[in-house]
């Protein structure tokens, strides 16, 4: 099954369309995860424990278990074992921001979709198409595009005026007329204004995007949602990282954001 | 002593301008290597034997080692852990091609320069100055930025019109003037035409390049070499990975091409 296609299936049986990020940074997490044998992996147990009913999707951040090196990676794999077994129908996301050329995507490839496991993985856009055919190639998988990011500074290069546009929705236009093939392509468009979301999606159609990084506060949420919605009302899946991992209670967080997300929906 | 310094010293006592790639892919390595218990790294260590003579650098590209989880991993952690031992002035690049948002970038850090231990990073520029500062704010490690690379499509994203110019030669002077305040980054530009070169070098100063993928072929090399150089006759590094470390002898390899190089040098 193509994971698009698990995805929304998803989307649709729990009513969600929240990814809940497992940033699991060693320096936020509770003591008594800390002190555990398998730290990230025991911090990232309970998290999805907590927050899996709600969400559609986990997105983890592979710089955080890089950062631990072959211990990270391990328990990152760990991770993503307990959510396959237990909860296979939850969409995957390696948040690793790869991209390189030729024959060493490959080695990506295996790594994230295959030894890892993840359904989908985050690839820069600068090398070109032509470069991540190999990602672009496993139909079954999905690949993120970074086209806007919501970091300071994003519009340095982002926003360089291509032809009377910002070079982020002229990538938009290529991935989704050029690059979606396959179509498993989806895009990464952070945190903007409502408008430029609905500019946005008048080129690209339907195709799903991941907005990061806009915490979990209520109104702002859900005019980006309602402007960002395609033809389905889906196409849209809204992460959030520290605002429910590092929450008192993950679990509320986590209902309170797809609460306040689906309301825009029914609207 | 910041990286770009021992680079420099290196690149005097040695004589080289030849960075040797450690992308050691399991599929091309011979067969006494791949049935080591710790296949990647007894291949790299008889490479580096046999080439350090005739190297100032040596690159690993992470696909290959991740490709392998957390085995690959360690065993690229042991490659590095070796050259420093007995290498220390030899420089070490990891060709990982990262580039995340705030804090994620810390991990990388973490994971690339001190736990891995590398003297220098590849990096994406998509993100922006902002974003990539956790890597240039170590001013004892370099940052080399992606610019242009040589692969089939690279032209898609990297030569959209930005005011007259391709887009990398408007980052590669942005990284120049902008980005490079503690005077630790390099670029990636990847085989363009001789004349390119020369028009980029008047744009960026003395800084160094990295240049991969060009395979060993004399005469080409000489001439673009000879267009990038800079004004202490250096500022250029050349990658040879495949065509040295896959050769029947990677030895006389490397110093064919350093010696090919050396010619222009002297010119």
């Amino acid at each position: 099954m193509n994971s698009l296609v698990k995805l929304n299936q998803r989307i649709d049986t729990a009513n969600s369309l929240v990814s809940v990020g497992l940033d699991s940074d060693m320096r936020y997490m509770p003591r008594q995860f800390r002190d555990d044998p398998f730290p990230q992996f025991a911090f990232n147990r309970w998290v999805i424990e907590e927050t899996r009913q709600y969400v559609s999707a986990f997105k983890a951040n592979m710089a955080f278990y890089e950062a631990r090196g072959d211990r990270g990676l391990s328990e990152l794999k760990m991770t993503i074992d307990y959510i396959h077994e237990r909860y296979p129908d939850i969409f995957t996301m390696c948040d690793a921001k790869r991209a390189d050329v030729g024959s060493s995507n490959l080695g990506y490839v295996d790594a994230i979709y295959d030894w890892l496991g993840f359904d989908a993985v985050t690839l820069h856009p600068y090398l070109g198409r032509h470069a991540l055919q190999p990602f672009l190639d496993r139909a079954d998988k999905v690949s993120v595009i970074v086209c806007r990011t919501s970091n300071p500074g994003a519009r340095e290069i982002q926003d360089i005026d291509v032809a009377g546009r910002p070079l982020w929705l002229h990538l938009a236009e290529k991935v989704s007329k050029e690059w979606n093939t396959n179509e498993n392509c989806m895009m990464i468009v952070g945190a903007m204004e409502p408008q430029e979301y609905q500019q946005m999606r008048g080129l690209i159609g339907d195709m799903t995007i991941l907005i990061p990084g806009i915490g979990t506060q209520g109104g702002a949420i859900q005019r980006i949602v309602e402007a960002a919605l395609n033809s389905a009302k889906r196409g849209v899946l809204v992460n959030s990282a520290r605002s429910i991992i590092f929450a008192d209670d993950p679990s509320t967080a986590a209902k309170r954001l797809r609460d306040d997300i689906n309301i825009c929906r029914k609207a």
